[in-house]
């Protein structure tokens, strides 16, 4: 049988530095663990504009599909902000999500006990947190029409379309109830019913899904306002939450920070099953492409690598080897390795990013 | 020449009973400092449909254009849950905002001196936070066409619409800058312009007004998932933020609560200047209807004794009698009054809502 295949996409800033220490990470399961995968790399974001004047080739949307799992660091970048809407480095991370259908985007929000102390929240409202956002991928207003900028009498009007149809929001509600199974049997679904039909659909859609098919998961709804809310006050009242695309954007993002350390928060979008039995699955770190760090040597590479962890688990079935990669991101940091965003008051040791990666080979 | 006019809607939950408290203000306003107002009262939301079979009549609709002021306490409660979209207590809020085109909604989120300690947040990261998010409030996915929920094929389809003229944008703008040249001539205007042609055309229409009209004003813009990030890492950071109707909705919500006390949090909404040269206004606490702990006594009305300071300020330019009020709610907390919600760790005086009432007039 021919190896697993994954397709690596660095893209732009950090991307490249970070996945560099995830190629370690690989070939260490290759050499030790007798998991050999077929690796390939390709250009994504502003790294492809600048190579094919567009973020994302047909050649590289072909590949992708095909891969058994792809790997992308970060897209964008300053350099690209006056491009056109259409060929943004982010146009390349957005026609990935749709054209493969990755529909269901894991966003694991978990405090590491090394560093509760990095959250701007207090120690005992953030100290063992670990929720699960399941945020919609692939629709909503992300993806809806009419979208553009259009002229009426005398002046521009913006529109976007927010659009759900119920099989859109019942299989990302499917894949929350799957994981809170596996977790502690809790959804919070979150949503605007009260301002918003395409709420009203969601919030209708999520509790039927759950009274046919998960009668016991125990399902509550929320306001997305409230929803921000309580993530802030006591974030530890959830346990997986499913939201749409653009709500998951912001309440994702919000839930990350809580952790105080986004440089360690992996993702993994996940759509339906291929052939093979595999999802479709794209995983990245929850970190922008940041910059102003690029290729000094100072960017994390726990998010990326994480996210390689994510893909052991839920694309190769090696929920062992996982746990093993996690285990030893967790020596590491009780070790006291830190790089540059991880430095705070209580100090550590200094490491730059590869030093890391390899810190964390050899606590494999 | 005639008192000012103030319509009070205390709606529903806690409503009443905050508003009780507030007339006690008013009242003391008019024997001791000569500001007298002529104070009418109707019902809003579930109170209204209860009675009347609507959130909102068209009579209370019309002595709402007409009052000076408008100050209204909560709307909703599970008894309203399962009524129609267009007839639960929420439409009745949003129709006084869309009607009386109340576009500039002013939150400002202050952490209180003496209750720093109740965020969730460390004492470093909240303590004297003083920020003003300035939230579109009449248009955007809350109102845009087409909407509902329709049959496409064998499924229903959820579909609201964001939708944002260039004259929306430029109005809500002018607000924040105006408010900027008050505050520290600092606005960061806030959207999703590398995801939605809407916010590009935020983004732009923003910049041109700051560089037309408020070229001292700095501006920075920052996706709203960025946004909600630094809101929870380093608020302080921020003094004016403008954004639109949706994602304000989310982002105050985010920045009261970094605040953790809600139950202090007042808000504005205002239009266009009537004859009188007084803004169209409505003036409401942050809070909802609270109904678990409704008719209890135990309410902070300081939220909407706040609102009214509001009203002093940007309704009747008594920006003096506006502070003295802000002053003596300070002051009672200094002394360590707290209702129940306000009761932390260290302790304080509990009071019920009406003795706090009673106790900020004693203040003034
Ligand atoms: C880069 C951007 C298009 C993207 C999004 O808005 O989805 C990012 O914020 C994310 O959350 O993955
Ligand atoms: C009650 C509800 C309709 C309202 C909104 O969504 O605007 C509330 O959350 C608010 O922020 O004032």
């Amino acid at each position: 049988m021919a190896n697993p295949s994954i397709l690596i996409l660095p893209g732009d800033g950090i991307g490249p530095e970070v996945m560099a220490e995830v190629r370690k990470i690989i070939d260490w399961f290759g050499a030790k663990r007798g998991l050999t995968f077929d690796v390939s790399e390709d250009l994504v974001g502003g790294a492809a504009y600048d190579k094919h004047g567009t973020p994302l080739t047909d050649e590289t949307m072909e590949r992708a599909q095909e891969a058994d799992a792809v790997l992308l660091g970060a897209v964008g970048g300053p350099k690209y902000d006056k491009l056109d809407f259409a060929v943004k480095p982010e146009r390349g991370l957005l026609r990935l999500r749709k054209e493969m259908d990755l529909y269901a985007n894991l966003r694991p929000a978990q405090c590491f006990d090394a560093l509760a102390d990095f959250s701007s929240l207090k120690k005992e409202v953030v100290a063992g947190l670990d929720i699960m956002i399941v945020r919609e991928l692939t629709s909503g207003v992300y993806f809806g029409e009419p979208r553009g900028i259009f002229t009426e009498g005398n002046e521009r009007v913006g529109i976007n379309t927010q659009r759900y149809t119920e099989s859109e929001i019942a299989r990302v509600a499917r894949s929350a109830f799957e994981l809170a199974k596996r977790r502690s049997n809790k959804v919070c679904s979150m949503e605007k019913a009260n301002v918003m039909e395409s709420g009203i659909l969601w919030r209708e859609v999520v509790q039927k899904v759950r009274d046919e098919e998960y009668p016991d998961v125990e399902l509550s709804h929320m306001y997305a306002d409230a929803g921000a809310m309580q993530l802030t006050r006591w974030p530890k009242q959830f346990d997986v939450i499913v939201t749409d695309n653009l709500f998951g954007d912001l309440l994702s993002d919000l839930a990350a920070m809580l952790t105080g350390s986004l440089g360690m928060l992996p993702s993994a979008s996940l759509g339906a099953p291929m052939k093979n039995g595999r999802p479709k699955a794209l995983y990245e770190p929850v970190h922008g492409s940041a910059p102003d760090i690029a290729g000094q040597g100072k960017a994390n590479p726990i998010a990326c690598i994480l996210s390689f962890a994510m893909a052991l688990r839920y694309s190769f079935d090696q929920g062992d080897e996982a746990d093993r990669l996690e285990a030893a991101v967790e020596t590491v940091l009780a070790d006291g390795l830190r790089t540059a965003d991880l430095m705070g008051p209580e100090g550590g040791k200094p490491v730059s990013t590869s030093e890391m990666g390899d810190a964390i080979v050899k606590a494999l």
